[in-house]
């Protein structure tokens, strides 16, 4: 097992003895000496051999490529500048054979499109490209501080099942298998049976994955994703949207200060002076004048597409939220609005600078002879035997509960200021590409 | 919002005035006085009504049932013994029209063989039951020790995908769906795509669903359970059965110290002086033996099933490791003994007490020509395309690494004693049953 790693070697002190077990970041070769940058997952440190030191071992280190694996020892040299090893053996332990463009020990711009096929086929090896590296880092501290943030609110954990038979959206859009015989889907939202939970427990959340089979070739579409979903009792809508505004601060506020280098790598600055709640909230119907107002109206009863959504943010700073959107365009378990009921209690988080929807929020419907007429109006059957458990939850002693639906890569993609979802997860799965690797 | 928590409450001083939003759990009523428990996620809590103080409050209080959501007003009287809330309002918010039997708000043996069926199909109102509430309540800190371990180890959380073209094991086991034209599984191990991870993030893992479409009635078997896969660079199988062993003393350690109260209510004791690493370790060859000595001898080249590691188990006091696992009986990415080219890599470790395997861990193939040879072996062809870029990262400058797979609800149910994993799951999803709720 290998016990020194190169962040524990830079703080020990000259002449001490170093074993490293390491990969070849990089290689300047002249005509009597050799430097190595030396990696591994702690961070990089150069090594050097001189000719005339050790002639045999020269020529190993020069025979080395970009990508060996390899075993060193040497002894630590410190300077005022810099710290090295002055190499004393190397051992090659397996060779770099993969020849990539461009380099992914180098930070090159492997997000842009002219690599997206590229990258999208070689994900395994440009695990090593320090731009990924940095997201997929930045990636676990978020979902790292989201759970940080639940615990310090006292949220439950509640591990939903991918599997149901009862999808939120139409079943065309859900993926099915075959269940010994029954149609099932992977789930597309878990907020049935956080439904449950929440009677009992109160405050529940689940961070999983989730199916959309959505032929969307968007920026903010997967066809699987991580879900973040909360669902508190005794919430109204007003109250959720104060508890998601703060889990964004929180998050904003803890990426910043817990993955600098990070950042640092990905030329990202999170100016969290734009992110402190309250966030501005606007209407369905005001947006839709704003629309209208700059040239791109959309008819009543309408989603907002990318497009839509991009012109919004331009008149905000901050994220913003719209509220009250169509009953129509939203599926059965919303609440209605008491003084319009073609408009729901749902509201949903717009970041700003185009990068879209970041989370949605909604009261639920508690009561049992609502939640049947507004399946009727959907035209669900609410006698189906797969909906009776979820309806009967209304007698039994149900209460007033609102729920939070994000996406992890919807969030992170804004937060670091990337062009696609896709990167923000390690081997995304997407509309008609086949799930290679 | 809800604001006051019993919890909060129960360190209140006397005759503070009390607002409280909960359910009833149970109700004694006598001809001048009516006791309720008052209940809500985070304790329970005496609430009187006496008549002759409020004589129509009174009635109103009779009217009520187990179950009831109510919003209460009182004053809260403490004496030395206890602490109860004087009522002067109730509201009820929703009513409870369920018959449960048993009772839902009670003790009994919810998980005891009788139920097995009423229990599967009510799961969503049994949320409600003090001892599944306090199951889960120990599985949300199981899962959070288990990440708290792995941060403290330096381990990075690579969420690896469902979706997948090469299920760990034969593709009849594995549920599979149609991905826009290409025949995709659901995950039966994610081991391939953290194998890619670990080449440059070193130590990662993995907690996520993962899926098994096996005919197995058994009581360790779930069709949808909770993975967690460790993956590390560098080590061997001593050192990975090291990691694992100090994983679950961990877990075992902290599960006493953070939910002795769970632990309470389903009357369990955690010996942690039986738990302390290192465990026992017996050849697959001596297991052989110990199970002929018994007269229930196995075909050497035999899994052990339930029966058989029940028979192990009891030579031990403590959880123990079988090693040497024949290369017949596991899947091809598992290295294979120097000395003994029949048997893998691979060791498992078995609960006492008939609790069956907890988890198990592996040395890799990380040389091309190893892995090729072993695909062969397996009855893979090597040039298949989707195997493609997991056998090339043993050209990227790989090196050795090692595994853990273990199941969430497996090491819940040996922790906390219950009879079978699909106790220790919110909703569970097993052989032929519909997945309902």
């Amino acid at each position: 097992m290998k016990n020194t790693f190169i962040e524990d070697i830079l703080k020990m002190d000259s002449e001490t003895e170093i074993f490293l077990l390491g990969w070849i970041a990089s290689k300047r070769k002249y005509k009597k000496v050799i430097f190595i940058d030396v990696i591994d997952s702690t961070g990089k440190i150069q090594a050097i051999i001189e000719k005339h030191e050790n002639n045999d071992l020269f020529h190993k280190v020069a025979s080395c490529k970009i990508g060996d694996a390899i075993r060193i020892k040497g002894k630590l040299m410190c300077d005022k500048t810099q710290k090295q090893i002055v190499l004393e053996e190397i051992h090659v332990i397996s060779r770099n054979n993969v020849h990539l463009s461009p380099n992914p020990y180098k930070l090159s711009d492997i997000f842009s499109e002219k690599y997206v096929n590229y990258f999208m086929n070689n994900r395994h090896f440009y695990m090593k490209h320090p731009k990924f590296m940095a997201v997929l880092r930045a990636r676990h501290k978020m979902i790292d501080s989201l759970r940080d943030f639940f615990k310090k609110q006292g949220l439950t954990e509640i591990t939903a099942p991918i599997l149901t038979q009862i999808p939120l959206y139409p079943e065309n859009t859900a993926f099915c298998i075959d269940f010994w015989g029954t149609k099932v889907f992977l789930t597309q939202c878990v907020a049935f049976y956080l439904e449950s939970a929440v009677l009992s427990f109160e405050k529940v959340f689940n961070i999983g994955p989730s199916f959309r089979r959505e032929k969307s070739k968007g920026r903010r579409h997967l066809a699987e994703y991580w879900h973040v979903k909360v669902e508190l009792a005794w919430a109204n809508i007003d109250d959720i949207i104060r508890f998601a505004e703060d889990m964004i601060y929180y998050l904003a506020k803890q990426l910043r200060q817990n993955a600098r280098s990070e950042l640092e790598v990905l030329n990202v600055f999170i100016d969290l002076d734009k992110l402190r709640p309250p966030y501005p909230q606007i209407s369905y119907d005001e947006a839709l004048e704003i629309l209208e107002r700059k040239g791109k109206p959309l008819e009543w009863g309408r989603s907002f597409g990318a497009d839509e959504e991009k012109l919004l943010s331009e008149e905000f700073q901050t994220p913003f939220w719209i509220r009250g959107i169509p009953k129509v365009i939203e599926p059965f378990p919303y609440e209605l609005d008491e003084n319009n009921p073609n408009i729901t209690k749902v509201a949903d988080l717009i970041a700003p600078e185009g990068f879209g929807e970041l989370l949605g929020v909604a009261e639920k419907i508690w009561k049992y002879d609502k939640l049947i007429r507004k399946m009727q109006e959907k035209g669900i059957d609410p006698k189906t035997k797969k909906y009776e458990w979820y309806l009967n939850l209304r007698e039994f002693g149900c209460v007033p509960h609102s729920g939070i639906g994000m996406g992890v890569e919807r969030v992170l993609r804004w937060l670091l200021k990337l062009s696609h979802v896709r990167d923000t997860i390690p081997f995304p799965r997407t509309f008609q590409r086949k799930p290679y690797p």
